[in-house]
């Protein structure tokens, strides 16, 4: 049965090559429950408060676009780094949202993101609950970081996962393919500002054919640059390329980051992060003068947001079920609360999700599932990522590349 | 019938995703033909000197191994950057070679490589003549970079610009995602020292769903800083999101390459180029101070000759072709020669192989393939391409990754 009343769906934060496989969950899902139109704010909610919103029905017009939304990258409506204020602080930018929600009939809100936009999802909700309103707001998570507490991990992490262990059993064989006789390190600088488990994620190309990384350091451990020298020099001694993963944020002890050393780090985002850059740069830098070897650095960058082309079928699914799982959640009463994934076992792999309440902590690399010495992560840890970058979604391939899904005008 | 003599085979130069599928060719027709026994120099020539070399069979079992050997990046042999002196430079090097294909029972030996290696092949045979060894010579061109003349294209070229336009398309679609009421700059850095080709080959992203790159910037054309401001600015008033290609060879028009303005550039290779790197951060940081909006900058980097993941099929097929083509041809009496490739139509694509005389000549793209403003490649130069990275050759995934074929210690 149709309703009258009708449903909004943003995304926000930093893309990930799942978060449109999450739109794609709550378009169908809210297609099933019959809610009578389904809108897409573009930009997320700073681009609802200029009003800018598509009907999705103009834009999804069969399972293969579902599909294809699946396998398209980084956020179909747009995305946003929009800070919503406190309620206290300005009231207005409230009142304005929730005209805006009365005047297009708006039943449920679905925000698809990491901690900053589960954030929105709570403040809104208070402010409905604090003035009487009748919307439903709920949460599906979204990051390549898995910083988010609560959930076991986030959709988009795994991917981003896969894409990391290949790519870095690609650079491996690249470097022993061309060391002989000289020694070469490679420094390989993975994403992930105060949360590890991107860089921890390399551990997976140590695999039956392949050593994995030589080394991996990760931001929750404070960096000691001596410690890390002594330790290249010493496995130096034993072969001649030596693969070496760091994070983007790793720090020293006196806090200051690594890439700040050369000068980097001076732009700074709209909720106050630094920007993180040049942090194998400068260590490839450094370990070139003072071994005296060839060295080299390599970002894996935006890449490992955007590939696509290498998700994980574990992800995408979940990613999928999680959306689907939101409108579920806000249509039986839940409100003011984010969709989590709870693992049920790790072999055979299984996970169901479930609903809870936010909270905006972020979720780092736990001290034992990292080496004593601090440069390598447990078995614990591989044992936790490994089911999660598991099978396939083959792109549809156009002419050679990979297709997407995009916003077309109306 | 089996024969008593012996063919070697080595790889030389930066790897590619197909290079050893190359090698799988010439394995599998060496074996066809009869040769006794299939050896693989380590390292090359280099490797060769030191008599490190291996009995292929010790390493290939089956036809279930040739076909993950084709999906294997990197030289499974090992690879060099050994520069063989001219002949009367350094008359011992090459008696020493002699001497050790004379232990092998070499009949044949396969070289596959960039300009270099056919030089080398060239420098062989030519020894070879005039000291009446009956050793055969033949070379396989390979490179990502395209810039061996005589030939249509190189292996290695299709696959790396089927990865760097499939790639471009999604770092397009990460920016756009990003971009409201904000300008944003993205620079993409591409490998390419001398030729274009690659860089070019962003121009592939520009697809239905797709405006592709908005600016091509590559090496042939001198890089003129101001019209690259005024340009970038004029865009900026109809679009937030621009994506510019730069090759990393880009120079001056007083020759000075344009990364080193930053003060990189200062390490020299064994074949005295200079290594590139940090143009485009030094272009994002250029534009990020002249405009005063979001810029950053993206390398390619080494994943763009390492990514089998995203092989072209044509690609990898030719590449095996190229190999059992050079047994072939000195089988059948060919000496100091290349295989090359030669294109019979564009549409339907077809290709043949041939036998050329080596001339060690850079390809760099025709002015005319260039727009006028130089800032973008014509439809000829997509017609040229566009064939070269159809089809994939899905890797084998073992536990969510791409399985490799790695030497075995004997």
């Amino acid at each position: 049965m149709e309703r009258k009343r009708n449903i909004i769906v943003g995304q926000s934060g930093g893309p990930t090559a799942v978060i449109n496989s999450s739109l794609a969950g709550v378009y169908k899902t809210a297609k099933e429950r019959g809610f009578h139109k389904v809108y897409g704010m573009l930009h997320g909610i700073q681009g609802l408060l200029d009003e800018q919103y598509v009907d999705l029905s103009t834009q999804i017009h069969s399972d293969m676009d579902i599909e294809l939304l699946k396998r398209t990258p980084s956020a179909f409506l747009g995305s946003c780094r929009y800070k919503l204020p406190e309620i206290h602080e300005n009231i207005e930018i409230y009142e304005r949202i929730f005209e805006i929600l009365d005047k297009l009939d708006i039943e449920t809100f679905i925000y698809i993101g990491g901690n900053d936009s589960m954030d929105t999802i709570k403040k809104l909700s208070d402010y409905a609950i604090i003035k009487g309103h009748s919307q439903k707001f709920l949460g599906v998570p979204k990051t390549i970081d898995n910083d988010l507490a609560l959930t076991d991990h986030t959709p988009g992490f795994g991917s981003a996962a896969k894409y990391i262990a290949a790519s870095t059993k690609e650079v491996i064989r690249d470097a022993l393919g061309l060391t002989y006789h000289k020694d070469m390190i490679t420094i390989i600088e993975i994403m992930g500002r105060n949360a590890g488990w991107l860089t921890g994620a390399t551990a997976l190309a140590k695999t039956e054919e392949c050593d994995g990384p030589d080394l991996i350091y990760l931001p929750e451990i404070p960096f000691d640059i001596d410690k890390f020298l002594e330790k290249t020099k010493e496995l130096l001694k034993k072969k001649e390329s030596i693969v070496i993963a760091v994070s983007e944020g790793i720090k020293l002890a006196d806090g200051r980051y690594v890439c700040e050393l050369s000068g980097g780090a001076d732009y700074v985002d709209a909720f106050g992060h630094k920007q993180l850059q040049g942090t194998a740069t400068y260590l490839a830098n450094y370990l070139g003068a003072e071994i005296g070897c060839k060295t080299r650095s390599i970002e894996f960058s935006t890449l490992q947001r955007s590939a696509s082309h290498m998700a994980s079928r574990v992800d995408v699914n979940e990613a999928f079920m999680v959306g689907g799982a939101a409108v579920k959640a806000a249509d039986e009463g839940d409100n003011g609360k984010m969709v989590v994934i709870a693992r049920v076992s790790d072999d055979p792999y299984m996970s169901i999700y479930d609903v809870h309440r936010i909270a905006n902590n972020e979720k780092t690399v736990p001290r034992e599932w990292v080496n004593e010495e601090g440069n390598y992560v447990t078995d614990d840890f591989i044992n936790y990522i490994e089911p999660l970058i598991q099978g396939d979604y083959q792109p549809f391939m156009v002419n050679g590349l990979p297709q997407h899904l995009v916003l077309k005008e109306v």
